[in-house]
């Protein structure tokens, strides 16, 4: 059963129209690379009917009302860097890719802002903002290639979000396109805003299936000028995750506190071809201090050391040279990557728990990594919360087996997370088409039901990124 | 022609069953309390048919079936120290009061965060966690009698939003009762959550139109250890107020960034018999400062004294002692009060714009002062760009012209801030009954649909606060 039309050649030819045939592709080949995003695993995988990248707005709009008027799943793409499948065409149709919105159109030094496209590439939009002393604090690791828009449609989350929060505390206004094709401009450049419904936060997060981010207006703050980066080994796991909620009940407010356990720094070290000392070392704490003011950064960092050293640190290293700094988040950058390459089947995943049950984590996942004999490294954001666990299939077993206990392991963990912790199956990844099954087993009835009020409302086709989150 | 159904009194007795008689009100002296709000203007009252005091959630619940299974329109109400007419009962029906659902449930000092009831009075919630060294900081000017639930309601801003932003950026959870009776429960102790639609956004700043809060879990941060005040004077209004945007731009972040023009700071002496030295001022910045490190403060202090030096200030007055600082926000405090004793018939705004083109506001208020021939005194959150000016009636001209002249001057004020300056029409306020009309004028036709469409979907019966934002 299919409730979709598709892709007629009478219709690739009206899209043709609207966009010239540069802007799109409709052979197999060139359509490869927008069947995937960086989920791992293959059978997500789906091949959309036509791809369109669009230049602006007015053609997305365009693109929009021709897939309402045949009901067409429109399935949006930024850079294909998300986690949970979000930007896989599962019903084929449309992917329209904002690729070559790629512009930053407006740096406002009296406003401390910047416009710009969906399409930007974060860190691109961070250069040209560094020149005026700025930054969009909100950004995601992935920065070197995500795309703003993938940034906002998942809420991202990033390694400076236990200072900075997330994307969405950026965003000052949106531009989307309805499933409808009409376009809203939402927010604006003030700081406050009381007036009407904010639906500027609904769009933020809704992973593509309420409209289309064309554009957003980033509310900018002032780069930091001093920072410091402390690294700090303990023996055991437990023992550094531990300590991380005695440093957040401090007062004390670190920009990064990042956990890596032994096999994550081992298997980026390898990956980097670079060394750091892991003899007899568990885990590593990655904390990083930053602000306008020498003085306090320096006695903050000295706290925290205090804190970590009186809670059995083995080490505390201080790296206050860029160079070294730059090594060193290097390593906890690749940790993703270099886990791919060790084992390309796996699932990685992005619980986030109460910072007061974050010691609670680790004996589950050792507890699963037994019962279904696989390898489960962790690391992440653990100043948040948030952690990257990451299910490692056994090399010795075989696909199959995996396929069948996959499922079941990840049931168990987030029935554990969000049941006995109070937490959520994903903190900055998002639902997508991955956990999508799970989020209805594991919330409410009547949460659920307002879920699929609100896209029903805002998206009575269901062409909207259909199949992601809900359905 | 009443689209609702009318309150019988065998509605009355089946309301008196789940309540109880003492928390079921249907005589008009005692109702009478519940017919308006802070509201100046009294044809905004409205009688309601019956106010009920639910003692909890479940109460709640039942209410709302049975209102829903007769149609009759619910109007929820926190203080009723609203200002834009949210909590005013326009269709009569039910008034739902959160007043005896006042209880402060948990504080969790492992988690920083504080569960408590729709009805607290955000002061005695703050009271109440300082004893842990905590602070809700996200609360608005009138938290000695405000509630929590209104708060996220109006998703209120206070003194300190430049640095701690309003309301919202504090909700991590939120318990709210759908028009359909259904109890949901939104979010949890986590600072990231990206695991579907972000629905508590969708009910922070609605007003009580979608569904009512009962309870709310608020994230909390250590109180700031040291604090101070600089309370700068200058010779005219717009040399005060062309200095905000520099001092915004500098990187530095205070906690506060009052303005208050002359009038302003005259009548709240007044009203306290107090004395601040006005000699020649046109108007004051109140700036404050806070943190964790004494030397920090003091560098700011400096830096923002300097600049105000820089930029034609008469003098620069720095508050230390807490006994001085207080006196100094108490006269701030008290401005609203204090114009309404000077004069009951008014308009009090919140007007809120980009901080880039704050400047320009005065211009305009002098303008319309003039055209109009009335007074319009101007004081508030300038460091966010928002500013409660006020339109006083001239005691002179007869009630009959100001209600004629009202809401032309409203219609020019709100066109020139969001059409001239990119500004929106209620900061912290709220769109309530008093600004629905402007708000449709103002936002074009896409969002205002949307908004419609949001309402329809999560309340299709309109019997959540009807009449408020929307229609």
């Amino acid at each position: 059963m299919n409730m979709y039309a598709t892709v007629t050649p009478a219709l690739v030819e009206e899209l043709v129209k609207i966009l010239g045939s540069h802007n799109v592709l409709y052979d197999k080949d060139r359509m490869e690379a927008y069947s995937h995003d960086e989920t791992s695993i293959e059978h997500y995988a789906h091949m959309p009917e036509v791809v369109v990248t669009p230049l602006n707005t007015e053609q997305v709009a365009l693109i929009m009302k021709l897939a309402s008027r045949e009901r067409i799943p429109v399935t949006p793409r930024g850079a294909g860097s998300g986690l949970s499948g979000g930007a896989i065409p599962v019903f084929g149709g449309i992917v329209l890719s904002l690729e070559k919105m790629n512009k930053v159109l407006e740096i406002d030094e009296k406003n401390l802002t910047v416009t710009a496209e969906a399409g930007v590439i974060t860190n691109e939009l961070n250069e040209q903002v560094k020149a005026h002393g700025l930054v969009f604090a909100g950004y995601p690791m992935s920065l070197e290639t995500c795309f703003l828009g993938g940034n906002i449609a998942e809420n991202a989350g990033g390694g400076k979000a236990v200072k900075y929060g997330v994307t969405g505390r950026y965003v000052l206004a949106l531009e989307v396109v309805t499933p409808h094709g009409d376009v809203v401009r939402l927010g604006g450049k003030v700081t406050k805003d009381v007036s009407g419904y904010d639906l500027k936060q609904l769009y933020i997060g809704s992973e593509g299936t309420l409209g289309i981010i064309t554009k957003a207006i980033i509310k900018l703050i002032g780069l930091p000028v001093v920072k410091a980066d402390l690294l700090v080994s303990f023996k055991t796991a437990q023992e550094a995750i531990d300590v991380v909620p005695v440093i957040m009940t401090k007062g004390i407010i670190p920009t990064s506190m990042e956990f890596m356990d032994r096999l994550s720094i081992e298997m980026s070290c390898v990956y980097l071809n670079e060394t750091l000392p892991i003899e007899g070392v568990g885990a590593m704490l990655l904390i990083e201090l930053d602000g306008t003011d020498e003085g306090q950064v320096e006695r903050d960092m000295i706290a925290i050391g205090d804190i970590c050293n009186e809670h059995g640190a083995m080490e505390v290293y201080i790296a206050e040279d860029r160079n070294t700094q730059e090594r060193i988040w290097a390593v906890r950058r690749n940790i993703a990557e270099a886990l791919k390459v060790y084992s390309p089947v796996q699932s990685l995943e992005d619980i986030v728990v109460p910072m007061g049950s974050i010691a609670d984590v680790l004996p589950e996942l050792s507890r699963l990594s037994e019962k279904y004999d696989i390898t489960i490294p962790c690391y992440g954001h653990a100043g948040d919360g948030n952690l990257h666990a990451t299910l490692v299939k056994n090399p010795e077993s075989n696909i199959e087996h995996w396929n069948i206990i996959e499922p079941e392991i990840l049931r168990e963990l987030y029935a554990f997370i969000v049941r006995e912790l109070g937490g959520k199956i994903s903190g900055e990844h998002g639902i997508g088409l991955k956990r999508k099954r799970y989020l209805k087993e594991l919330i409410p009835a009547e949460e659920y039901e307002l879920y699929r009020i609100v896209k029903e409302a805002l998206d009575p086709q269901m062409i909207m990124n259909p199949g992601k989150i809900l359905g």
